[in-house]
């Protein structure tokens, strides 16, 4: 059951925006209000929703946390400092993991822009979720501390992963078409005087062997390849023949 | 080695900003802007980066994509939807895991607010980017998607999530002491006439044994119910006897 995102006292429409946007984003639609700032609606949460208007058209105000929250089974509250609470600290993905395995409703708060959430907003929580944030530059904006917890939610889907599009298929080539690279380019390239002196040219050749080996090229890659060092050693050709060729 | 942030033609100097704080938050620093729409310094990006001054203060402008990643090693595209770009696909953990296990300079490259990155501007990363986000409603604000990033570099830092405040100590209470709890609390209900049918009372006192074992409260917490239940008892007595006292 999705958790709900509640927002206690906020304080800018465009943050109420843009946390509607990021929960869109990343598949939450229960947004709830106390005693937002500006009241509600707020035309500024507007173009920041960036087209979530369902989720600014179905949030909800309310005029305390204890009525936002009264259907809630679990409650977290998200902070960057724990006060004197004497509550469990939890990591955003452990807390994102314990609502997702308790499949009852849950509620997360998130406090005002300048102060975060007072003492008293938290007392009915069950736990404090604080992102790890560098320390002394821990103060996250509102809805970037919500992009952190909706993006858990997310991950914490099942086969959320599964719906990225699928990398390209890569299949190197064989390793015949790898020698039949390797012996068109030694091929021109001796023709081209490369291998000088000749004592070295068996270093040479393996360090080149080594070279397209390790970049492990598809077969296309491959026939690419093999056309560009004929347009090369073509191009040299239609020049004066080359004393060593 | 910190990833440079690459911010390809910003438009909003308030996404620099946000940017910027998000970076100070998750502890990058390497902030690069290719061709900034408004040009750069660009005064709309102090209040929304929130005190991330040294981060703004320490950005520089390339003009190309190309020049602001010369020194990077490896280069991740963030894009929502995979062109036909033919790269692998990544998540945003899988490429912070990346990144941090090479130990060499990455640079991660954000498209324009409006448009996301062009494929030109992909074509010489080695992978791309997908934040997991609902299919249909994928694109992030800018800021956004670098906080994504930047959490899971944080949370790829060693150690990143032990400077969390630690969870405070809950010690069970012992039995003997849930034992002494039940014990005065029966004796107290005994007398107020609570085990009714008598019958029944057993399976009363097996359900609020129960009740009690399973809230698995501290020494501290049942020396406060014992006066909790003491106090109740004492309110009772003062009242006329009651028949089945």
């Amino acid at each position: 059951m999705e958790p709900a995102i509640v927002l206690v006292r906020p304080q800018l429409g465009q943050n109420i925006g843009m946390v509607a946007r990021a929960m869109a984003n990343f598949g939450l639609s229960d947004l709830r209000l106390v005693a937002p700032r500006d009241g509600w609606p707020n035309p500024e949460a507007g173009p920041p929703a960036a087209g979530a208007d369902h989720v600014l058209k179905a949030a909800r105000v309310f005029a305390s946390v204890s009525e936002a929250l009264a259907d809630c089974r679990i409650v977290f509250a998200t902070a960057h400092a724990q006060r004197d609470l004497r509550k469990p600290v939890l990591s955003p993905r452990a807390a994102m993991a314990e609502v997702r395995a308790s499949g009852v409703k849950a509620g997360l708060l998130f406090g005002p822009e300048r102060s975060g959430l007072a003492t008293h907003d938290m007392l009915t929580a069950q736990g404090i979720v604080t992102i790890p944030a560098v320390p002394g530059f821990a103060s996250l904006n509102l809805a970037q501390a919500v992009v952190v917890l909706a993006y858990e939610w997310r991950l914490s889907t099942p086969g959320a992963l599964d719906e990225l599009p699928r990398s390209p298929e890569r299949i190197p080539a064989t390793q015949a078409e790898l020698d039949g690279l390797l012996a068109q380019l030694f091929a021109e390239l001796d023709a081209a005087g490369y291998f000088f002196p000749p004592h070295r040219a068996p270093a040479t050749r393996r360090t080149l062997a080594g070279l397209f080996a390790a970049a492990r090229f598809t077969s296309e890659e491959v026939r690419t390849l093999r056309g560009v060092f004929r347009a090369l050693s073509g191009r040299r050709a239609r020049r004066p023949q080359d004393a060593t060729g």
